[in-house]
């Protein structure tokens, strides 16, 4: 945890920012898997964390701004729960302490409480619910039915939360980094340990425990796949064949929930062929093009763009596209192959505040998100500022279902020669992604570096 | 996936004992870990898993017994999801074919259908939800108070599946049997490679990557830990010590979502200390004379006294406890040391059943469940019948604050010599844990056999 100043002081700037009102901020509660005692493994709301530290289920805080209160909801252990849980290091005082908060209430209270107080208040601002119990308690508690919740959350309050969790404070890059670090071990790793004969779960099993190991959890659910096409392929029992590429997009978030998210393509063989390796080029130019041209004040957007036309180049090359590239990529063509963003924001979540809606987060009221292929899946687009964390993550996938529909759709003949395509239908795909700090000059690669040339790849296997 | 007939002869069965009306069995979805789109790993329900056999979220099954129909509401992908998750080897309803069920429908058209059909039905059956999504959506959907849908599920349908699933067939015990196998494998890496230095996320982590790499997953949350009087203690980034024991309480599910649950308990340095290995012997005395006991029509609760007399013996060889042993189970002075029960069914849940409720799945009409300390964490207690798979897993745990408690209270002073207890704050806890088949004339061990004996542990460290 950090120093209860970092939190107090957190929560001044967001009571400023709101002006008025209450806000509620609702800890998550245990989630289960089968039946009601057997959980998944208990990860806290990161907006909650961010302002209220403290990483238990069933909290809650409320920042009443109106009568300059902050209070925690919670509640002490009883006796049979510290036989099956073991003795808390303090009381729920105490923990709110650390944080420091010095008002505490019983959480069988908080709906009474937002019933009274909160209807004194000019508003009641809380956040667009992504878990079902919090929906159903808001729903209760205020009497909003569960299908409006989200669209009668907060728009004041998320744009005051991105504000400031946009930009990572020093302490907050170097827990970032530790996250960075640890998946840089999974990394090596797989690409140590990933030997043909082995099934993908093998691996990303190995993968998991590291990420435990390191004191905290996987950031998301491994990508381990032969069919790295498949954008979010988790892993199979599928057995690693000789000739294949693994696809590797992991990531550990470490003991204070910050995240890492990188990926790297290699081969089951000792060496990629020829064709996998000219591909894998193609992609890692793009990346390196991509991570260099970060700057404050550009828009991610044009990075974006930058990068498929390196991609487009790359595969003009290699005799799958023709013509402009800048064309190319205003017309959509990149799409075949290139179907998603080229990266997101990254911090309390692998992709951060994506809760909070992907429109406050990584686009303004005047750069709005695309509805169009492709760019809808571009998760920032807004103009970079220090202290943003992002990750960049070109690929390559080649889709049989895609490229039949956009033959038989008549679409991009000018850009792609359809007729080399056919070789590729079972080629996979590849992704290279590193993530960087935004400083006031460029932008910084996070963690210690992780081999990524394809001479260096090879050297691992 | 078993062969489609098993699941038709399940409904059959369910539809002949639950006699008339509607029978609503939910899948489950996805559970969302910190913003919408990133999930915890997808665990169908059970129940559902059981009748309809399809791994998948967002599905529900409907038997429909005064129409005589069967129907799985679900829903085949978008091109959007073929990029995104790949293409499916299957249409829905071919899906649907393959657990012998020939009606499919939208899952949207779900609500509508049980308003209009189930209507005309004697009765809608659905059991308690255990998860938010499905209190909400069966809220919404039926029209009852969320607060109030546990006690308007079916008791009907719950006894109904409980008597089926109770008793495992042939091709369960062998899928139960791969998942103890695994379980095994986790144990033998656990002794083998827990070491002084080591923390205990790291071991927990080895342990989850070999759940996984085995095709499953967890079957639910490790227990690795030096505080093994802390009952469901996870584990921690503390370091393990020598002369502390470990105690590893863990199992894998296979990829049909069977449950496998071993404990083991062993010394971090290579050999246990002579009271270590000697309270050991109780625990794996009372473990072994338990098992031995296991015969059809046998109540569990008769055995799990059994085992609590053999550590009651045990304890007053080592001079923890005095007088006799019958008569300090029958006040309940071996819940000082032993505050659990002695096991509980497993299946396609570790804890089998749970969610459909202990009184229904562990006791009976005439065999109430206890509220007494102890007896009232006794999950089974009736009499046990060829096909039931359960665990037996005694322990003693030295919990300092229930000590405190009980010696304020003047409890048990003439079964426990509370001087000789203040040397053993710091014991922490044992349990040795094992998982059986009942036959007709006893039972059998199920999985390989893992060391056991303290000379058997110790060889292994």
């Amino acid at each position: 945890m950090f120093d209860k100043n970092i939190y107090t002081e957190r929560r001044q700037k967001l009571k400023k920012q709101v002006g008025s009102g209450l806000i509620l901020l609702l800890g998550n509660e245990d989630s289960s898997i089968n039946f009601k005692d057997n959980v998944y493994p208990f990860r806290q709301d990161s907006n909650f964390l961010y302002f209220f530290g403290l990483d238990r289920p069933g909290l809650a805080g409320v920042i009443d701004i109106d009568g300059d209160r902050e209070i925690l909801f919670g509640r002490d252990p009883s006796i049979d729960e510290i036989i099956w849980i073991g003795p808390q290091t303090s009381s729920f005082s105490g923990q709110a302490d650390t944080v420091g908060v010095t008002e505490v209430q019983a959480t069988d209270k908080l709906g009474s409480f937002l019933q009274h107080t909160g209807a004194k208040s000019q508003a009641i601002h809380f956040l667009p619910p992504y878990r079902p119990e919090n929906i159903l308690k808001l729903s209760a508690w205020l009497g909003i039915n569960p299908a409006v919740l989200k669209e009668r959350s907060s728009v004041k309050l998320i744009r005051a939360i991105v504000a400031q969790r946009s930009i990572k404070s020093g302490e907050e890059i170097s827990e970032i980094e530790t996250a960075v670090n640890i998946t840089g071990e999974m990394h090596v790793a797989a690409m140590k340990g990933a030997l043909a004969g082995m099934s993908e779960a093998q691996v990303a099993g190995m993968l998991h425990g590291i990420a435990v190991g390191g004191g905290g959890n996987l950031s998301f659910s491994s990508i381990l796949t032969m069919n790295g096409q498949v954008l979010h392929n988790h892993y199979s029992t599928n057995t690693l064949r000789p000739g294949q590429m693994i696809l590797c997009d992991c990531g550990a978030e470490n003991a204070m929930h910050y995240a890492g998210d990188m990926t790297r393509t290699f081969p089951v063989s000792k060496k990629f062929s020829t064709v996998q390796r000219e591909l894998y080029e193609v992609v890692l130019s793009a990346q390196e093009a991509a991570a260099e041209a970060l700057t404050p004040g550009k828009l991610f957007r044009d990075i974006h763009f930058l990068a498929a036309e390196k991609l487009v180049d790359g595969l003009k090359a290699v005799g799958l596209m023709k013509g402009d590239p800048a064309e190319a990529v205003a017309a959509g063509a990149h799409t075949m192959f290139f179907q998603c963003g080229l990266g997101h924001m990254m911090g309390l979540d692998v992709h951060d505040m994506e809760d909070l809606g992907e429109e406050y987060v990584g686009y303004t009221d005047e750069l709005k998100k695309s509805k169009e292929f492709g760019l809808k899946s571009l998760r920032l687009g807004r103009a970079l500022e220090p202290g943003f964390v992002v990750t960049i993550e070109p690929g390559l996938y080649f889709i049989p279902e895609l490229m039949d529909l956009r033959q038989s759709e008549k679409k991009f003949e000018s850009f792609i020669h359809y007729d080399k395509l056919q070789s590729f239908r079972s080629f996979g795909g590849i992704r290279v992604e590193e993530d960087y700090v935004i400083t006031p000059s460029g932008a910084r690669l996070l963690g210690r570096p992780v081999p990524k040339t394809a001479d260096d790849v090879e050297a691992m296997r």
